[in-house]
């Protein structure tokens, strides 16, 4: 095959590639940048390049018009190399931060009612051997467990290993650290600290204690003893740097997952990891994201990373999947299986964690494909499996995980809700960063919008909570009508007729940053309406599902960052969540790092989340024939059955007086 | 520091190094091959070069005459290069083979009673997977442990699993294993054959099973299932190839230790390892030994090796620290200890084994710096550990290992004999290859010796076995009195004054292969004295330390390759065994493979010999104070007290008559 030479202009060297090379695959070889929201799969767009010299071949122009062909437009993500061409790359849209948990956290967490000596599986201890002699040839390994058998504080109190007040038989080393305990037993004239996991004998599982470190002379009793709670969202990946001697978050770091250029949603993701190569990339950009944390973390908290024993870690089933390099193509394909809901204990180094080679990484459980760890781990977070009345976990995202239950009994459920609330699949939609809108407020009479803009500048376009709270304001002035058709009768030029048809004008071009209009399609207001609709019908169906009536809940308890946006009242009035009083809804913030972190500290919280993740009983909503009808009853605002939101009912009612 | 350039006469590019670079590193560099049998000290003079331009900086002379520098004569491991070089190296003598072991056994080993069902660890089982659907979505991993625990074969038959009918609750998996397992199931449309290794709780040890291999599709019942016992001599690497389903020897192979060209001994090869970049080299070295070896096997086998899925390691202490990469410095200094006598199991890739990468590597447990997994595996192939009676053990080599005792005790004690009987530290020495007298007679009145050469040439040299036999003739003729020394009044050309003292010429110039004489020295027999009373005394002073009478034991069991070659009346008489009647002594071969074979198949025999490296109770000789005197007397022929050795006695006098 021919050999062309590819050159970027964003780029100070071109590259050489085979016929038939896409532009994505050339412009990774010179390391230039070209996002990939949807995966690679030439929906989005994003991958805009133009070619200013030579040819490609365009496997698709869906997103490109005549127009744009004849320009030299072409999406790199679907076009090949067919001669020595040269492409121009505009510049790359940038995540601007506005992470609510990245170092905001001067409010200290602390687990109330720890107790290190108790709770803790990782335990450290000075130890003081006795030195070999020609009477005593006994080989390093055995006088070290010698030595550490005799420590009694490494076995936590109230565990049945404190009933024997032993160590299990085995102590487990790995090959690496055996290779160096000689020289530091000798270095250290035989006065060490080391740190091991122990986990007694609980739910059926062997004792097993394994050493993590073997240091050369003794630490202070006060001296941190580090281990990291991580939740890789899909959006963003949170760490939380904790000392397992007092059980306190020291900082925390939090940062967009870098695997949101290969694709912003789990389904876009699994294809570009199911693409050659794909897997070992995502792999190594979320890697690459959480080391970053991580170091940032230690920064801030004075510690070596390498001096972090354990980091537990939470997330959906597919990134799970990416982070392990396990494949995640049965994820997204009927009949929706994962490779392992609950992973083995690893080995930082396996893993490729930067933090002690020989640190456990603890994957928490997950239940199915669509209801991962996060959710145990979320479940754990809101105490509801301990709860004897019946409460409504709500993470409200792409998936739309929901559980419902008490301590007696859990079930969950997921629905495809898309994007839309994340921003994607929304002409103006973008995520809650600088310059999106996050609350509107349409005037009743004027129809004109008032907005709140995070960080005050100019708007750029609309987040998740703006377009709740944008929906609701239509509906409820009446420039929307129940099916979510724009009613063009009304005297205002807010209301046009644009490219996808009618749409409302939020913005006009002079306010914007981008110098364009900041409207909401006909379209948008459709995905809008889908992605509420799933998730209304997932948790009805599932409350019908075990005969459970959601007027019933105790509380309706949302996880996830996006949740603390939300306005009650107005998703209400959208119908995306259940018209029940207001103050029966808690948002919890990230539920899922806090599960980790739970689980990080108390062995007990750690055997709860297997038992969280065992009892819960998923059922798949694409497989429940009242599913289809749910959500299509509740593809109305707020419904076709009034009756479930009568105090949406009464406010317009009030409106209308 | 400046840098120079060097030039090997045997390589075709010249390499660059700095000022102070040894000429043994630099040769490293451009792969010149140059032997360092005494692991780089300088005692040797095997690494012998002549420098032909330029300078370097002899740190040692030692071996060189002045003539010899002037020459421009120099030892590779201690000159250091001080300007640009030119060095000839002449041609690096060639091992030649003779293994006993290695293509000769047409005699197929299996072992009597075996049976696959009962007693072997490792299963394979053939699993028809229920494939998921959307009313059943549990995770492969899931999946595939219900399958596997609804398989009985899995476990071993009589096992305490087999009580409960179950495998233990957790079933261990890796993380590169799991990366496969979703394909591989798909693949084979949820058929396959998985291979276990399934350990029941024995001796307080958890129960544990471990996932090793998942293959798509079924295996015939009668198919092999791989696996390799491995002994790894300072000598001599052996490897058997088993099939554990019928547990036959397929086919072995035995090759000479690549280590050896970095050291002869065990101690050459620790000064050796310690060197910077020692131990990677000596590990790597030993690996290519094996997993040529595993290539060889494999071959004639016609089994691929990644279908090997067990091996069984024995091998004294420093090689089995210098295979796993563990520092091995502190086995050779005082007080002697190693960093493991008994090393976790571990994973074939994280050894380096080029066998399938979760195969189990299972090393074999030893019981001191000096009495190693070689002996504990000796010691359950011999079978004493199960004997009423006393029996004594013998490795007769450099650390002449020694194990007394019977099922009630077992004592055991190595001696450093040094290489004498492997033929280094004597003049003519050397290994049982092509061209080594194996055995001498010496005629009585003429004091003409008539000789047996290996391989049936020219002779080159005397291996352990001739100079055993040499000895023995010497003393018995009168060419050597009682003390070592020689007669120099005998009328025989054969004794003469050379360089190094009296000696004996044993061959003409004209009948040997290099054109010179073969001799032996004072200084020889000296040194072979040395080392047989070192032997001999071990064994009586562990003997005396328990109480137990040398002449009770019921067989003198030897062990080693070495041993088979003795003749056991010239051992007796120069006081090397002990003097009792012939039928007494077994010889038994490679003990250590045979017993690395046996741990490979039995679970109780591995479970015996874990039990027999626990109850050796290791006498430290050199803390012994009764050992130089034990050595001292031992140091005659046979011995200073003739009662010892009545049948030597009354030989001697039926000479006289």
């Amino acid at each position: 095959m021919a050999q062309h030479s590819v050159s970027f202009d964003t780029a100070s060297e071109a590259t050489t590639v085979l016929t038939g090379t896409l532009l994505t695959e050339a412009a990774q070889q010179v390391g230039v940048e070209i996002a990939q929201p949807c995966g690679g799969q030439g929906r989005c767009g994003r991958c805009l390049v133009r070619v200013t010299a030579g040819n490609v071949r365009r496997r698709s122009t869906l997103r490109l018009s005549s127009k744009d062909v004849a320009q030299g437009f072409a999406l790199a993500c679907q076009s090949v190399v067919e001669s020595d061409v040269a492409i121009a790359v505009p510049p790359q849209e940038k995540v601007e931060r506005r992470l609510s948990t990245d170092r905001t956290v001067a409010k200290v967490t602390v687990l109330a009612g720890y107790d290190y000596l108790r709770d803790q599986v990782i335990r450290r201890a000075n130890l003081n051997l006795q030195p070999p002699s020609m009477n005593d040839q006994i080989d390093d390994w055995s006088r070290l467990q010698t030595a550490l058998r005799k420590e009694p504080s490494l076995i936590p109190a109230g565990s049945d290993n404190s009933e024997t007040g032993q160590l299990p038989p085995r102590l487990e080393i790995s090959l690496p650290l055996m290779r160096g305990i000689g020289q530091i037993l000798r270095d250290a004239d035989w006065q060490v600290s080391a740190v091991m996991e122990v986990n007694s004998q609980q739910d059926n599982q062997p004792a097993v204690a394994r050493l993590i470190d073997l240091h050369a002379g003794h630490v202070a009793e006060d001296e941190p003893l580090w281990a990291v709670a991580i939740d890789i969202g899909t959006t963003t990946v949170t760490t939380w740097l904790v000392d397992l001697k007092q059980g306190e978050v020291k900082t925390q770091a939090a940062e967009y997952n870098g695997q949101i250029s290969r694709g912003e949603d789990v389904i876009s993701r699994i294809i570009y990891a199911s693409k050659n190569g794909g897997s070992d990339e995502m792999r190594s950009l979320i890697l690459k994201t959480i080391n970053a944390l991580l170091e940032r973390a230690c920064k801030r908290a004075k510690c070596e990373s390498e001096r972090i024993m354990k980091a537990t870690v939470a997330g959906n089933s597919t990134m799970m999947h990416l982070l392990l390099g396990l494949p995640a193509e049965s994820i997204r394909l009927m009949p929706f299986v994962t490779t392992v809901n609950s992973p083995p204990t690893l080995r930082a180094e396996d893993v490729g964690l930067a933090i002690h080679p020989e640190a456990t990484v603890d994957c928490l459980p997950g239940v199915a494909s669509y209801v991962g760890a996060d959710i145990s781990a979320g479940v754990l977070s809101s105490g509801m499996d301990d709860n004897q009345n019946v409460n409504l976990f709500l993470d409200i995202g792409t998936n739309g995980e929901t559980v419902l239950g008490s301590h007696d009994w859990l079930v969950t459920c997921a629905c495809s809700a898309g994007p839309a609330f994340e921003g994607a699949g929304v002409l103006h939609g973008m995520r809650a960063t600088r310059g999106a809108i996050e609350e509107v407020w349409i005037n009743g009479q004027s129809y004109e919008p008032n907005f709140r803009v995070i960080g005050d500048g100019k708007p750029q376009g609309l987040c998740g909570s703006g377009l709740i709270s944008l929906l609701a304001e239509l509906f409820i002035t009446g420039l929307l009508d129940k099916a979510g058709n724009f009613n063009s009768s009304l005297s205002t030029k807010r209301i046009r007729r644009g490219e996808h048809g009618l749409e409302y004008v939020i913005a006009w071009s002079e306010e914007t940053r981008s110098g364009k209009d900041i409207v909401i399609t006909h379209v948008d207001v459709d995905n809008l309406l889908r992605a509420k609709a799933a998730i209304y019908a997932g948790f009805t169906v599932m409350a019908d599902n075990v005969g459970f009536p959601l007027k019933d809940v105790e509380q309706v308890l949302i996880g996830g960052a996006f949740g603390k946006y939300i306005n009650i009242e107005k998703a209400i009035e959208i119908g995306l969540l259940p018209d029940l009083p207001w103050e029966r809804f808690h948002f919890l913030g990230n539920t899922s790092v806090r599960g980790a972190y739970l689980a990080l500290l108390d062995r007990k919280a750690r055997n709860r989340i297997q038992d969280i993740a065992g009892r819960m009983t998923y059922i798949e909503l694409s497989a429940d024939n009242s599913f289809y009808d749910a959500f299509t009853s509740a593809l109305f605002l707020p419904h076709t059955d009034l009756s479930r939101f009568p105090s949406v009912v009464q406010g317009l009612k009030q409106l209308e007086t």
